[in-house]
C-alpha cells in the first residue's frame, strides 16, 4: 500500500431534523470525486466522529465505500478512548471494505496516557486490526501528543504504516521523517503547515481546508512534486491565510460554511459547536474567494447562495 | 436540595472477563453507606465513564440506585460530548431516580468551545433536564476550564444548582464563591486542596481518595465545620502525600490499587490504562498505610491481601 | 531570625524626570510605618528591580534602611541572572544592614535550568551571603518554578531560611509546608491567596497589595492567628476583588495607580510598562473604593485626587 | 541594506579567571571570516548578554568590530528589559560601527506585555536608534512572543527591517512572510527549522549551530537557494540530529562544548549555566561527529582534544 497526495478530510453534513444527511454526504463525494483528491478520511475529527452516534459513524463509512470513486483511497476514522472499543471499529470499517484505518490517540484520561502507555495501545489495536492503521496525533484536540520516538517505536509493526500528525510544528515532521523507516507513511494534517511539511518529507496531507479547496490542495502537492517549490510557497501564503480565519473561528464551522459558498453542502456542525455569526461569514468569505474565483468552484458556489 | 458533605467519587470495578462488576460495585457501595460520606458521584471521570458502553453506563448508575441507603444523596455523570446526547444521558438518570446530574464540560473540539459557547450548551441540558444539575470542570483532563465569570453567568439558571471544580486552584475557588448566590453549590474534586478550598467557601468535596479514605476525608470536612482549622491542616498534610502517588501514578490505577489495599474492590482499570507497576505499588502501599493504620479498614485491607 | 506577618513589596516611585524619587520612596515608607505591617521588601519584581540600574537599586535600598522603623523587617531584593553578581547584590545589600535577602530564581536560560542547576545556585548564593536568604518563585514572571522537593533540598542549608511563593498554588504551599522543618520561613507572594496560604501553614505574605491596603492585609493576617476563619475568608473575598483587577491591567501599574488613590507616592511604572488607560483607572477606582471607605487612607487618597 | 544567509549567534569564551576571554572571541571570529557566514550576532542570547556586565557587554562588541572581516555584517544584542536602557545600549552599538541591532523582547513583566506595549516599546527604541533594528522573539527564553499581526504593525517603521524569529513554528514564519512587505526581513533563529523556513520564505538564519558547523549551515542555506531542496532536507536531517542534543543539554552549554570539538575556542558558560556532564558530553560528541567528518574542522577538533 502506497500512499501520497492529498486527502480530504471529510465532514459530516447534517439534515435538518438533526440526523446525518447521507444524501448530502454522497453529493459532496461525488464532486470530489472528480478531483485530483487522492482519497478521503471518513468520519475522523473534522466529521465530528466525536458527536455521531455508533448507528451513525457507520452509516457514513457505508455510504462512503458505497459512493467513492474505485481509484480513491478510503480511511475510517475508528480510534476512540477504550482499547476495545477502538478495536471493534476498526474491524467494523475492515468488514465494510476500508482499506485502512485512521487511529487517533486516546485522551481524555491524559495524565496517564504516557508514550509507554500510548505505545501498548497502539499495539494492541494493531494486533488486532484486520487492516492496516495509521497513527494520528493532533494534539490541539486531545493534548496527547505522539513524538517522533514513539512514532519511530510504532513503525517497526508491520501493521502501522503511518501517522497523521496535525501538531502543526513542522520540526516533528523532521523528526519522524528522520526517525522511521523509508516506507512508512508521514502525513501533515494541518493544513497550516502543508507546504512546509511536504518539503522537509511529508507524503502528504489529510486536510479538512481540502475539503473546501481541493484542487488547490492538490496543486500545492504537485507544485512540491514537481520541484517547483517558489511556486508552492506562494501557494501556500495564499491557503493561509484562508485557513486562518477557519483556526479562529472553530475550523468545522467555518469549513462547513466555506464549503456552502464553494458549492458543496456543508451545513451547520452539531451542538455545542457553534455556527459561524454573520460578521465571521462576512470575513470566511472575504478570505476563501480569492481562492474560488475564476474557477468551476466558484460557480457552483454563486448559484447556490 | 441542600448539598454539603464529602462525596466519593465512585470508581467502576471490572470483571476478569472484562466487563462491569456489578456485585463488587454493590459490595463497595455497601461498605460505603456505613460511613460519614454524604453521597456518591455514580460513573464520572474515576468511574471511567468515557470507557464504558452506553449500556454499561445504564448499568452501573441502576445498581447504585437499588443499593445505596436512603440518606446518601446520589449524582449521575451524564455529561458527553453531544448537547443532545448529554441531555437524554441526564434524562435517562432522571428516570432512574438520580436527584441530580453532574455534567462535564464538552471538550474534544476545545478551540471552539469558547465561553459563550460552553454557557449555551450548559443552558440547553439545564432546560431540557428533568433534575437539577451541577456544572463540571476538571481542566486536567478536558483541557476546557470554566471560570468564575462564566460559572456566575450559568449560577442565574433555576436549574443549575452547583458546580465541582477540580482544577486543583484554590484561587478559582475563592474566586467562584465570590460570584454565585449563596445557595449555589460551590464544590471541590481535588483532594490535594481540599482543606484550603473548604477554608474558602467550598460547601463540599466530590473526591476520589474518597473511595480509599473515605472516613478520612469526611473526618477533614469535620474539622473545618468545627473551626479546628489546624487539625484541619494537618491532615490535609497527610491526605495530599497520599494522593501525591495518585497524580504521579495515574489517579485511577492508584485509587482502584489503594482500594485493594483498604479491602474494597479495586481492580485494574479498563485499557488503555495502565494498571500499576510493582514499584509504585510498593509506593502506592507505603504512602497510604499511615492513614490505615488502626482504622477498621487497615484491618479490613489486610485480611484482603 | 523568627519571621512573620504582612510585608509590603514596596514599589519605586519616580521622579517627573524619570529618576528615581527617592523622597516619595521614604515618604510612602513613613507611613507605613504607621501600620501593622511586619516589614518591608525592597527592590523586589513590585519595585521594578529589573527595571533599575545598580546605582538606582542601592539608593533605594539605602533609602528604606535610612527611614524604616526600628521594628520592622527589611528584606533586600538581590537576585539576578548571574550567580556571581547575585552574589556580590547580596553582599552589598549585607554591607548596608539588610538582615535578608530575597533571592529571585534565575530564569532567562530556563530550558537549563533544571532542579539541580537551581538548588547549585542558591547554595552557592547561601555560601558565600553573609545574610540569610529566602528563595523566591515567581513562575508568573520567570517560567520558572521552585517546587517543595527543590526547596526542601535547599532548606538543610544553614543559611537559607525561607521561602517566597508566588506562584499561586495554595497546593504548592501545602506541599512546601509539608516538606521542611518548622522553622523554614514558607512566605506567599500572592494576595489571591493569602488566606488559604495562611489557612495551610503559611506564615505570612509579602504582598504588593499591602503598598495599597496595608492595614486590611495585616487585619486578614490577624484573623487567621486569631482562628476567626470565617471572617478571614470574606475579607479576602473583598480583597481578592480588588486583586483582580491588578491582575487584568498589570499589576505594577494597577498598584501604583491605587496608590494615588490611597493617598501614597504611587505614580507611573517605567517604560516599558504601561500606565494604566483612562477607563481601567475607573475600573480599577471602583474595585479599591469599597476598601478604602471610612478609614483614613480613604480620606488621604481623597485630598489628593 | 539587504540582509541574507547564514549569520552565527556568536558565543562569548570565559578566561580561566571568570572574566571574558576576548582573546578566544577574537580567535574564534578569526576562523569565522574565513568560513561563507554572511555575518554574526554580537552579545546576544547565546552570547549570555544575560549574564554579562554592561562593561563586558561593551568589550566584546568592540572586540568584534576590531576583528571582524570587511564583508561581514555584524548585528549587535542590545535589547534589555528597560526601554531606555535599551536605547542606551542601541546608540552605544551604533557608536562602536555597528550597523544594525538584534532588539529582544523585553519579559520579566510579561503579563503587562501585550502586543501594543510591545508595539510602543519597539517603536520608541526604533524611534531613537540612529542604526536600523531587528525585532527578536525567543519565547523560549522569554515567555513573549511577536505575532505576524505586531510584526506587521512594526514593518512600517522605516527604521525596523526585519525580525529574527526563534520560536521554531514555521506557521509564524510563513504568517511573517505574508504579512510583511518584500523587503522586510524575516530570519530564524532556531536550527531545528532552518530549512523549512528557507522554504517558506525566510532570508537566512541567525544560529548557535552556526557556531559549530558553520559550512553546514551555509551549506543548507546554499541549497534552498539553488532550489535542491531534496539534498537541502537531507542536511537539515542530519543537522537536526545534532541540534535536538543541545536543546536537551542546554544549548549554550552544548554548544561551547562542541565548539571544542570543532577547534574552537568554547569552553564553559557562566553560572549559574551548567556544564555538561561527562554522559552527556559522550552524547554530543557522537551527535555532532558525524557533521565534522572529513572537514578541516574535524581536524581542528582532533587536535584540540
Amino acid at each position: 500500500m502506497k500512499i501520497a497526495g492529498v486527502f480530504a478530510a471529510l465532514t459530516t453534513p447534517f439534515a435538518p431534523d438533526g440526523g446525518v444527511s447521507l444524501a448530502d454526504f454522497k453529493t459532496n463525494l461525488r464532486r470530489y470525486d472528480k478531483t485530483g483528491l487522492a482519497g478521503y478520511l471518513v468520519a475522523g475529527s473534522t466529521g465530528e466522529s466525536a458527536l455521531l452516534s455508533d448507528a451513525e459513524w457507520e452509516s457514513v463509512l457505508a455510504a462512503a465505500i458505497e459512493v467513492a470513486a474505485p481509484g480513491k483511497i478510503l480511511f475510517a476514522g475508528t480510534g476512540v478512548e477504550s482499547t476495545a472499543e477502538t478495536i471493534a471499529k476498526t474491524k467494523r470499517a475492515a468488514a465494510l471494505g476500508y482499506p485502512a484505518a485512521i487511529v487517533k490517540t486516546p485522551h481524555f484520561y491524559k495524565p496517564s496516557y504516557k508514550p509507554d502507555v500510548l505505545i501498548a495501545h497502539y499495539r494492541r489495536v494493531a494486533d488486532a486490526s484486520p487492516i492496516p492503521i495509521f497513527l494520528y496525533s493532533v494534539p490541539q484536540l486531545t493534548g496527547v501528543t505522539l513524538e517522533a520516538p514513539e512514532v519511530a517505536a510504532l513503525a517497526s509493526h508491520p501493521n502501522i504504516i503511518g501517522i497523521k500528525d496535525s501538531s502543526g510544528h513542522v520540526q516533528r515532521i523532521v523528526e519522524m521523517v528522520a526517525a522511521v523507516p523509508s516506507d512508512f507513511h508521514v502525513v501533515v494534517g494541518s493544513a497550516s503547515t502543508l507546504y512546509p511539511s511536504l518539503a522537509v518529507g511529508a507524503r502528504g496531507g489529510v486536510l479538512a481546508l481540502a475539503d473546501v479547496l481541493p484542487e488547490k490542495c492538490v496543486e500545492l502537492y504537485d507544485l512540491v512534486s514537481q520541484n517547483r517549490h517558489e511556486e508552492a510557497r506562494k501557494l501556500q501564503l495564499l491557503l493561509q491565510h484562508a485557513w486562518k480565519t477557519c483556526l479562529a473561528f472553530g475550523s468545522i464551522g467555518t469549513v462547513k460554511y466555506a464549503m456552502d459558498f464553494a458549492g458543496y453542502h456543508g451545513g451547520i456542525p452539531r451542538l455545542p459547536l457553534p455556527e459561524l455569526g454573520e460578521a465571521q461569514k462576512e470575513i470566511a468569505r472575504q478570505a476563501f474567494a480569492p481562492l474560488m474565483a475564476g474557477t468551476p468552484i466558484q460557480t457552483a458556489g454563486a448559484a447556490r447562495s
